[in-house]
This record gives C-alpha cells, sequence and structure tokens, in this order.
C-alpha cells in the first residue's frame, strides 16, 4: 500500500513534537510516510522527494520546521500537492518560524498551522483526504464528535468544585 | 438560588488559572457557576448558553481561552450581556490570546482583563453586579481598603532590611 | 438629568477616536458628559473626579490614553465604579498603551477594549447600565440585530460582482 | 454548476484583497461563490453556512477576517471541510489577525496563508480540488510554469541596467 | 541623616531584583530609604510621598513595577526630582513594564533603565547625586574603572581555555 | 557662559525631532550646545567628546539615535555623567534602537526617554539641573503647572461639542 | 573581466532598494552582476546559479528577499561562499524576512544585514574581498574616512540653528 | 602562528555559548583567538584592539553581545575587517541583541548570525578565510557533506518507529 500523506522534518528532535500528526493518521487508517529531510542540509534529497511525491502517489505533505523554516515553503516550490507547514518552537517562542513558514511569496503557498501544532496538521491533512475518501471523512466526522467528549469530562470534574457560592 | 455571575473555561486545566475568580465570587457571596465550554468543540452547547444567559437571570458571562481565544468574542455575538475575557497563558507568552480576545471588531466588545488575570476578572464582574447591589458595594469599598494592607506588610518587611546607609 | 456614562480623555487631539462612543450613548438615550483629564498633568483632578465620581451618580466611566496609558488604572485604582480602557494609538501601533492598560495588577480592573476601539467601549458601558435598565436592554438588542444589516447589504454588493466561473 | 469553492469575507470592504483569490479561480476554471458572513454579527447564517457546506457540494471554504479574526476558526468548528484562512491587516500589521487564526487549539485546524495572502489562499484551494480533478491539476502545473516568467522579465529589465563595473 | 534616594517598589516579591540598586547606594555611602507603595492600591500615600519627596531632602527617587507598571510615571507626575523607573519582568518577559514606564507623555519624563536593571538604577541615581557631590562623583570614577577587572578576570580565564589550533 | 546641557545627534535630520529638547532647554534659558556625532562614523570625536565633558562643565548629555542605537551608550560608557538616551524611529516603529539603548549591561546606564521624546528628555535633563540650581527648579515647577493649561482648553472645546444627552 | 559578487533579488521592485550596493560595488570598481532568481519560482535555477558560483569565480554572493525570505539560505545551502542576506521591508515592517533570514539552523549560516541595508550589504562584500585585494582595502579605508564628512556638514548645519540660550 | 580568527566575548558567561565557534575552527585548522572585551566597560582596549586588528593578520573578527548589543557594532566602527556579530539571548528571548547588532546604520555593516548561533558565526569566518585558502574551501566543502550525515542517521531512527498505518 502506498501512503497518502508524508511527514517530513529535520530532525529527530522534532520526532515527540510531530507524533500526534503520525498517531492521528494511524487512529484514522491513513497510511503515511515519516522521514528526515532538511532544506539546507540536503537539498538534492528535497528537491528529490518534492518532484517524485505526486507520482508516488502521495496526496499531502506535513513538513515541519523551526527557526527560519524553509523546509515547507522549498518543499512547496516544487510540487503542487498541499504542503502542510508546521512551525516548531525552537526559539523566539516559535514566532520567527511560524513567520518564516506562513508569509510565503504570492504564487507559493502553504497551508500553515500553529505553533508546534501537529495535531492539527495530521487533522488539516484527513480533511483534505477526506474530500474524495467517504470512510476518512466518516472518520473525522467521528473524531469531531468525540472533541465534545473532553468539554463533558471537564464539566463533571468543574461540576465537583466546591464552593459555598456556587451554584450547580 | 441562580447564579449572577457565570465563569466558562475551556477544559479543567484552565482552573487553577481561573479559580481566582471563584474564590473571590464566593468571598463576596456573589452566586457563580462555572462550567466547560468550547467555542470550538462544542459550538452548539456554546449558542445555547450564550442565548439563554439572560433570561436565566446571569448579569455577567466570564470566559476564559487561550492561543486563537474566540469563546469571549463568540459569546458576546450571542447576547448582550457583558463578556468578560480572560487570556489565557498557553503560547507566545499568552500575546496571542490577548489580541484574539482583546481586538474585537466593532459592534461586539469583550471587557478584556490581563494575561491569566482571573482574580481581575472576578473583580471587575462584583463591579458590575454592585451597580445595583450596594451589599456587593460596599463588600467592594472593604476590599479595596485591604489591598493597602499587603503594601502596609511589605513596608514591615522592607523596614526590617538593613544596609549601613538605608535610613529608616 | 444626571449623566450616567463619563468619557474621559488626554487632549482634544483623542475626540475624533472617541466620538464614536459619544454617538452610540446619544443613539442609545443614555445621558452622558464628556471631559479632558490627564493622569500625569492634572492628577489633583483625576483625583477628585475618580473620588466623586459614584457620588455624582454616573455608573460608568471609559478612559482613553496612548502611549504609556495610566489613565484608565489611575482612575480604577480610585473607584470601585467599572472602567472601561480604550488604548489610543499613539505609537508602537498602539502596543503600549493595550498593554499599559490592560496588564493591570491584581485587585485594580480595566475592563480592556481594542485599540482606538472606542464604539466597543461605548456598546459596554450600554450593556453594563442595561443590566438594570430595560429600555437600554432593549436598545441594545436591537442595535445588535442592526449589525446583521451591514451583512445583507455586503452580500448585495458581492452578489453584483461577475466572474465567469461565480455561481450565484 | 455547483461551486467547489466558497469565498467568505466579513464586508465588502475586504473584497479589494480577496479579489485576486476570486480571479485565480476564475482562471482555473473552477466554480466558486463569494458571500459575507460575520463569526460576530451573523453567527447564525455562519452556522447554517457551514452545517451546510459540504451537503451543497463545497470542497474548500476559504474565510477572510481581521483584528480578532474568528470567522476562519468559527467554520472550521462546524464542518470537516478544509477551511483556509486569510488574515487581513487592519492594525498592528495584521499580526492580531495571523494569530487569532493559526493558533487554533487541538482539533480544529485552519490552513493559514499570509497576511492579505488571498492569492495564496485561492491557489492552496485549487491544489486540493486538484488532487481528484485533472484538469486543475495540469493548470496549476501550468500556472506554476509561468511564474518563472516574471523572473525571466525581471532578468530582462535588470539586464538594461547600466553600471560602470557591472559584468552582464 | 536623611536619604537622598528613596527606592519604592510595590511588593517585597521585588526586593531581591531590587536589592542590587540598594547594595550599590550603600557601597557609594549615599544615604537612601526602601519603601513600598503602590500606584495602584495606595495613590493616595503615592501622592502624599510624591508631594513631600523634595522638601524632605530627596535628589532622585527609583521607582520599580512590573506589568502595567504605572508607578514611576505616577509619582514623576506630582514631583519635579527625577524619578528613574525600572521595568520588572513579571510577564511578557518584561516588555508590558519597559512600555509602560518609557513611553510617558510629553511633559511627564521617567528616566527608564533596562528590565530588571536595578543596579543601573542605582549607578544612575549616583551619578545625578555626584554632579555636586565630590566624593560620589570620585567613587563613582573608582566603580567604572573597576568595571574593567571583570574583563580582566574573563581574559584570564579565557586564556585558560585549551584549543590546538588557538593562539595565546 | 558653558554649556550645561549637550545635545548630541548623528545628523541634521534629527535635528526636527530634537528641536524641542532644544526649546525647552532655551525657554527654561539652560545654556546648551547641540553637535553631530556618531558613534560609528567618528569613533574617536565621540571618546573625545564624552572624556572631556565633565571637565568642560556639562552637567547632563542627551544623545539621540535610531536603528541599532549605539551613541548613548558608548558616551555613557566613558563618562560618569549621567547620559539621556532618545530613541529615533527611523524602522521597526523605533523599537530597535529603544532596545538598542534601555537594555544597557550591568555597570553602564542610560536614562532613557520614550520614542522620538525629545521633550521630555529635554525636561529630564533640567530636572537634574534643578537638583542644585533654585532658578531651574521654580522654572520646572512653573512649567509643570503650565501643563495642566492643555486640559483646561481641552476642556472648553469639548464643553462646545454638542450631543443630544450629552450632560454639561 | 568576471564579477567577484553577485547581487540576487526575486523581482525589479527590489532594485530600488538594492541599486545602493551595486552603486557601491562599481563606486569601488569592484566587477559584480545583478540577476533576478526566486527560491520559490525558479528553484532549478537558483540550484544551478548557487552550485556553479564558485567556479564561475564570484566571492560573495548578496541575495535579497522579502516576508518568508527563503532566497539567501537557500542559495547558502547549495555553496560555501559566503551569502550577505538583505531582508525587504514589505509586510510587518521587515521583522518577517530578517528573522526569516538570519535565523537559520546550525550548518548554515546567512551574513544577515539590516532590514533593507543593501549599502552595507554592499560594504560588506567589499570588506571581504579586500581581505586579499589592496586596492580594494585602500578604497574602503577612504570610503571609511569620507563617512567622517557628513558629520562635519551636520556639524556645520547645527552651528547655524539660532537658539538664545544655545553656546557655540 | 599568527590568529586569522577572533573571537570575542564579554565575559566567561558567554564561553558555553562561543565555544562551538571556537571547536569549529580548531577542527578546520584554522588558528584563533579568544579574548574578553566589552564595549562599555573596556572602550580603549576595544579600540586598541580594532585598530590593530588587520596590522596583526586577523582577517575576521567575530563579536558576541547580548541585551543592548554594542560591541560588535563598535569594532566594526574601527575596522574595515569583515565582522560578524553574534547576538547572545541574556533577555527578551535575544530580540534585543539581535536588534542591537543587525540594524547597524549606513557605511558600517556587521555580519550578523542569528541569536546564540556561534557555530554558524565559525562556519562564516572560515568561508571567508577560504576565499584564499584552498585547505580550508576543501574542510568547508567535507564539512557540508557531513551536514547530510545527521539527516541520514535520522532516517535511520524514524525508520525504527512502528505503527500500524505507517509505510516504509
Amino acid at each position: 500500500m502506498k501512503p497518502l500523506v508524508s511527514i517530513i522534518m529535520g530532525s529527530t528532535s522534532d520526532f515527540p513534537v510531530m507524533e500526534a500528526a503520525a498517531k492521528f493518521l494511524d487512529e484514522l487508517e491513513i497510511p503515511f510516510e515519516i522521514n528526515a529531510l532538511s532544506a539546507h542540509r540536503t537539498p538534492a534529497e528535497v528537491e528529490q522527494f518534492a518532484k517524485n511525491a505526486e507520482a508516488r502517489g502521495l496526496k499531502v505533505i506535513i513538513a515541519a520546521a523551526g527557526m527560519a523554516a524553509h523546509l515547507p515553503g522549498v518543499i512547496a516550490s516544487m510540487t503542487t500537492l498541499p504542503v502542510i507547514g508546521v512551525p516548531i518552537k525552537a526559539s523566539l517562542e516559535g514566532l520567527d518560524a511560524l513567520l518564516a513558514i506562513v508569509q510565503m511569496p504570492p504564487g507559493i503557498p502553504v497551508a500553515t498551522v500553529g505553533i508546534n501544532a501537529s495535531l492539527n496538521a495530521g487533522i488539516l491533512s484527513a480533511q483534505m483526504i477526506a474530500l474524495h475518501d467517504e470512510k476518512v471523512a466518516v472518520a473525522l466526522k467521528k473524531y469531531k464528535e468525540g472533541l465534545k467528549k473532553k468539554i463533558v469530562a471537564a464539566n463533571e470534574e468543574l461540576a465537583k468544585v466546591q464552593f459555598k457560592h456556587k451554584i450547580g
């Protein structure tokens, strides 16, 4: 089976952040791959990856990078597949990575999610897959329903908090 | 007895920050409620809460949220009760939550307090209640008087600090 | 008739920004006053104003200030009436005024609205008045309904925009 | 013919910025619609729009908003279609809108593009459509090729610039 | 003996930061005092302090405050003695306090030093005293000479660091 | 007559900003000088100026600079006279100059005023002179009194503004 | 004659900013070239340029880019020649471009100059050339001497400014 | 043997950050020196160092500084050797040091690397040396090749991560 989503990161130190994206794709049974690539250290490999991505059957690329984060933009410049950028917090609270990913020039968009927001990157990739995959679409709706449960659980916890003038 | 103030937060993890608001309302004997709601995970429940708030006798709503903090603004869009927004520090030192709460478009204000400033949210809600509740008004004045005591205590501590050329 | 809301600003140069608050209060027939006061240039007058505000029958104070904007916080320290702070954009895109108003220490809240958001300050003051004034409450609801009209008008404008592949 | 992409904005004043997205979709012959909706002024209409979007055959939603920009996130909370957020520069150089759109909480992603980057929003929506539309995929590749032409033209212009020690 | 410099802070929790100013004044044998005052919690006491400062023989006031730091500016508005402001880092990396202190409106300056820079506040106050106190002037020059010693010591440490291609 | 205050700037383009300091000193009849010096373009002249400043009878130095504003700090490193730094807004809204001036390392303070706040620099220098010059002290108090007049005038202007529900 | 310095920019709209670098190199008689290249629109051409740069005899590359400015870093990843990055102010006051250029990951430096600081980029490139080109070294020293002249001229201008209490 | 590169820092506390530059130069067998100097504490020594640098055979100067970081710019003002500035993170996440180093006025460039990026400073200095030192040029190319190895190793680590739907 071919991967539909490719998760790219610069080093294994990014994996603890990016693991949430992998887990989500696994949960939704969307085949994916994980690789390390660097816009600056392995530009040739990035080019090869980006140019072959569509032919290999990939539908979405998730690229994570910190600091002067060029990886998502560089990949986006070499493919017409949608590229999701995940700014990694490594310095300046992640603001440098956010701006270096989201502020792409006209012509080459990167679909940027929040700082360290790898779960959201995974969900967003699934939303794109779901446009033509009914099973994933159903799973996403179910996942979305599940988000409410955390609120229900939170309410149950908060109901236990005791104050003299707290009602309910 | 019906609650006059409603404290809303997205998860139990916000409770340690928001507890100060609850304690203050309890101290001033203002009936209140605490609930978990999420603008993004339970939009229908948020709508139901906001639209019924006034009819249920609520006077003020305190809503806390972090990151792209939409909860206070979304509630404010569905009621004419005053909504107090508390930006929770979860990323970017809380600056994202502050801007996402305070910079509301013309027509839908949110009364914003400082980052993680839940005590001030509680006090502000009491100030609004006090406009027509003499007991609360008196309690607020007493509380304000009490703020001086911390300064008196601080001065006593500082008076003990010994330097050769320190006078007094 | 006594004013219920007091609009305070540091100079007549703030009036073009603050005019929207005055117009809104006028529209809702809420009696108000407008005065110039400066936390730094007329501290004695600020103190006199703040300490007499409640006795004069005022319910809400709207205070506008730019740069190291101390006026709303200084007034709030001398009254238990709710104080709404309007950060005026005079330098640093208004970020200095926003932080100097919203980041009040524990004990003395200022209900902060967005940068230059005087209309929202006016609405917020009316929302507080409306807690015990049915006429204002009804007028606010009507105003809120009216906000939709701008969207309806915008849709009509956008409907006229012609593109070959635009539907509707 | 049903629209595949829906462009949403808060007022006609956003249209000059968002026009580039519309023009791009028109150029690629992707059917689209343009509507005005406001998370804060017409929350009921936003809900109706978001909940019916998938059933109406929409594939991607582009939502533009400024300041405390809630529209993209609120729509994203009510649909599993991918939502592209365009931060509009209205204050603080657009930084408030960027953070209010991109920093979404876990579970509800918004695919954020740069400040005022409506063309990139249009391209990104086309990239998602192209995953299962060969015609659009081909058009995108052609568009991408065309981006080089601007550089060729720029080089021709720069070649004309005369300096004594400029080579070539 | 009367104090020449007054160090003001909002609470004993600021003392660990402000201690460096006290130690420096002590080292230079400049009589000083330390007190707790709050622009917001004890405005009357602040006014009394500021208005009597000159008559009491004070020459310089050092005022420390965090967040929406009003204390230095409020004191400065009530005296013509030079007021040195020390922004305390309590939130937003201290940027809020810095802006709330330094961006004073025309007419009321505060001599601002760096975030948490209490030693520099002490030195600056001594520089003002030294304008008419030869003993302090001499001590300051000696202190300044001493700053070089740290560099000499650092060089000695660095000289011990061993690298194969390090010269010297 | 010898100057007591020296105003230093990097170029004549800073004069329109710095003129307010000169005018204020002139108004208070404090002898001053104005010179152009650059920490980066004329380091030798800066050194000569700073090292001779005290011997020439100067009491205070006002140094203005923009961008990576080194001039105030460099002068401060070579004299024990108090140095007032004026951050000039030339890029990044003046934030770069502010930080480059105020965030001095321990040992070498610069008394920093707000961005482009040359009037406040002039006043602050006069406040230091006034510590031992009764005439200047009196003039400062008179100037401070005069600040109220602007507020009085503003109130008169605002009194003329007509609204139906405006009181007073 | 072969160019020693290559100036790269993304479009002719950057030329007005970058012209100062070209003029400086021309003045110092350093042969240079100017070309348009885009990291995102012409990645293949950028690669070809970067990989052949050293063989073509180039010594230094000056690359200008705005927003999510990848060009300098991408070139730096493909050559061991020193690359000077010039952040172009196109949005967010140029802060996005500055961070996207300067915050390069370990291993691939970009020698970054200030926002829009193309003259400094030209000078810096000349300083590198001068390490082994006596003629350029002499010209640089002469240029540096010339910087003082502006200060001399500024002083002459300032000497003409008339104030009653201005000395000299 | 004479040093070609000089590493300057303000105190031994900067050495843990700057060690990476030293190690890199050592690895490439480029003779270097390390010294402590302070723009503010030892201005005379800085001047002597900067003015003699070229005559002593130095080719590049690496200067590290934090906060209002003047050292790189002050050295650059006194030599025509290229000066590499390393902003040290000591406050405000290092943003103050970055701006105080990179935003130099026209005429005096500092080649700025990222916050705490001492390795990149070392590499950049080697790139300048390599312009006329074939051995260093070869070593740099080899180092650059080596950067890929980390990516290879990272890929091997990531290949071991097990997910049910992970391919490869």
